[in-house]
């Protein structure tokens, strides 16, 4: 039995510990919120992420440290690898939350990316622009998420706006990439070494917010193999230890780098049920040393997301083989609070799943691209 | 969002929060000891079980109560019944707790059963062995499980020595069955009396202890066709409201009532990966009046008890689509302390995996029958 430290206490604690339960662990969280809704399932340590008297006892109380929640204070988590084992190491975590960096990583394991280039100026902006065309979009480096610190440039005018919108912190521009789907790579590498993937998800945004994933997505055999190859050198260039996801563009025929989440991401809730262990199992398993966990589909799979509020649970509930899961949180505009996984044997049997749910809950928007896919429409 | 209260802190509390945890809820366990292993994922609240005002704190921070645990005092549920809404209903309950009430239910709905007769003193025994013959088995009405309280008298001299050792509570003698296999019926009835069961269950026992579960088990549809009707016969004739097992022997082409365990059971933690939706989720939603879960198996599982203490992790770790559940409990002998299921889409895969972890954790006693079982042999 060992007690697992996470930082940050939210629904991917959450879920970290309702999957390492069984498996004998406990869990401790830290998390500045006194109400962080993984201290529902698990013991949790409220306090300031730089208070090290408390990081002091958090560390002496456990065997290893992890994330639910990358953009912890760089020497919280420098202070936190002199005291105690943290997974993924501190480095990794510091070029994935880097988004330049990270950019110039997928490039150096031979993965494409859009074209990008450093902006610290609005000097430099204007050059970047020439590199990379336009529309693009401008990001921060750090502390991104959810389509929070982006702005899409469209004409040449847009750069003033964009600079007094973002301007101030390290930036980049990338070129805008009118992609035909977005698809994430959800893997895990262990202490070991030992790697593993899931099949492919594709994923439907909302608002810049997940709206729906899909798994396993048809997409060709070698791009799938080679998506695959570079999200094992990405982790094995970094030492990475634990479950990522690399999120690609898929864009004429190709498939561009975007960017990599160093933990347990909200495009692998499928495989709690529509996998043999789930990401959140092979998470922790990974982090202790322990062999990881099947990570075949079983039969095809959607996550529906819920986004500021739960919708009535009825219809999902009373549907064969949909999963409900509710975070235990506040409903707050634009907070994740929940979300739904379908599966199925067959795409036909899913599609009509699908439609129901979406019709009693009124997410028909949400459903029908999903559909679509489903139908090879 | 409810908050359930649970009677007693054991594992299948444990396993309770964990399957409740997704669906939003939380739990506020009851137990007498401090530390009941449902306390390291829910809140415990430890006191005596007759301790009122105790009582009284857990009733006011609960919307329904349940039960891990059977034998609390009947002046315990009857006090809660008339300060909360408690499943299943104690007067279910105590039909359930004792086994000459609970064999004479299982007559009014059809269910065959072993020849039985009431015994409260050493004259009645003697006559009793003229109803059922001998070998016969004398039982304590209440307060038996795991063959605890439990004598098998072979001969007419074994009358003395049988009410020496548990002569002086309320007993009851049934025929000795020589059965050819234990088969379970694990089934769910919701407050809006909505009514599912699971595949059947065969077990299989050490030291009077389960070892080893297999579902689905064949079994003649006509034979689990009256199975089922009689479970909920049982179910709907006690108003009964959350999962229940109801236990049988195979003899002789029939199948008999042997006993009802009114909770969630041990040879239903298969349900957890073999089933959509499994004993424990469906408990919560009974008691919460949700719609039920999907019953059927998803492909076939085999599910081995750990008593006493764990073996090594790895062998079953290592294995496709086995799961591991370490219930966070301290070694003790005759201790249930944790389980693993092992399931594959056929028996040919399902009898390769058991061979492998049979092997590698010195198991093959246990595994041996399920394997024959599994291969018709």
């Amino acid at each position: 039995m060992a007690t697992i430290g996470i930082l940050g206490g939210g629904q991917l604690a959450r879920m970290l510990a309702l999957a390492g339960a069984p498996l004998g662990h406990r869990f401790l969280v830290f998390d500045s919120a006194q109400d962080a809704c993984a201290g529902q399932v698990a013991s949790l340590m409220c306090a300031d992420w730089r208070d090290f008297d408390q990081l002091q006892k958090f560390a002496e109380q456990i065997e290893v440290a992890t994330f639910d929640f990358e953009n912890v204070p760089a020497e919280t988590a420098e202070w936190l690898t002199s005291h105690t084992r943290v997974f993924p190491n501190p480095a990794a975590l510091s070029v994935a939350q880097d988004r330049l960096q990270e950019k110039t990583l997928f490039g150096e394991v031979g993965l494409d990316t859009p074209i990008f280039a450093a902006v610290d100026s609005i000097g430099e902006l204007r050059a970047a622009i020439e590199k990379t065309g336009l529309p693009a979009v401008l990001k921060t480096r750090r502390l991104g998420y959810d389509g929070k610190g982006q702005f899409v440039l469209r004409q040449h005018s847009d750069v003033e706006n964009a600079w007094a919108t973002l301007g101030g912190v390290p930036l980049i521009l990338e070129a805008f990439v009118p992609f035909d789907s977005e698809i994430s790579v959800i893997a895990v590498r262990s202490r070991s070494g030992e790697f593993r993937h899931y099949p492919l998800t594709r994923n439907w945004h909302r608002n810049g917010i997940l709206s729906a994933s899909l798994a396993p997505v048809p997409v060709d055999g070698e791009l799938q193999r080679r998506a695959v190859a570079r999200a094992r050198a990405l982790a094995e260039r970094l030492d990475y230890v634990g479950v990522f996801a690399l999120e690609l563009f898929s864009f004429d025929g190709k498939l561009l780098g975007n960017e990599m989440a160093p933990r347990v991401h909200n495009s692998g809730h499928w495989t709690i049920e529509g996998a043999a262990c789930s990401q959140f199992e092979n998470h922790v398993r990974a982090v202790l040393g322990l062999p990881l966990g099947d990570t075949d589909a079983r039969g095809c799979s959607v996550m529906l997301n819920w986004v500021g509020e739960l919708p009535d649970p009825t219809p999902v509930l009373a549907e064969a083989r949909a999963h409900w899961h509710d975070y235990g949180k506040s409903p707050r505009p634009g907070r994740k609070v929940g979300h739904a996984t379908i599966c199925a044997d067959s795409p036909e049997e899913l599609i009509e799943r699908l439609q129901r749910v979406g019709r009693a809950l009124n997410r028909d928007d949400d459903v029908a691209p999903v559909i679509d896919v489903l139908a090879n429409r």
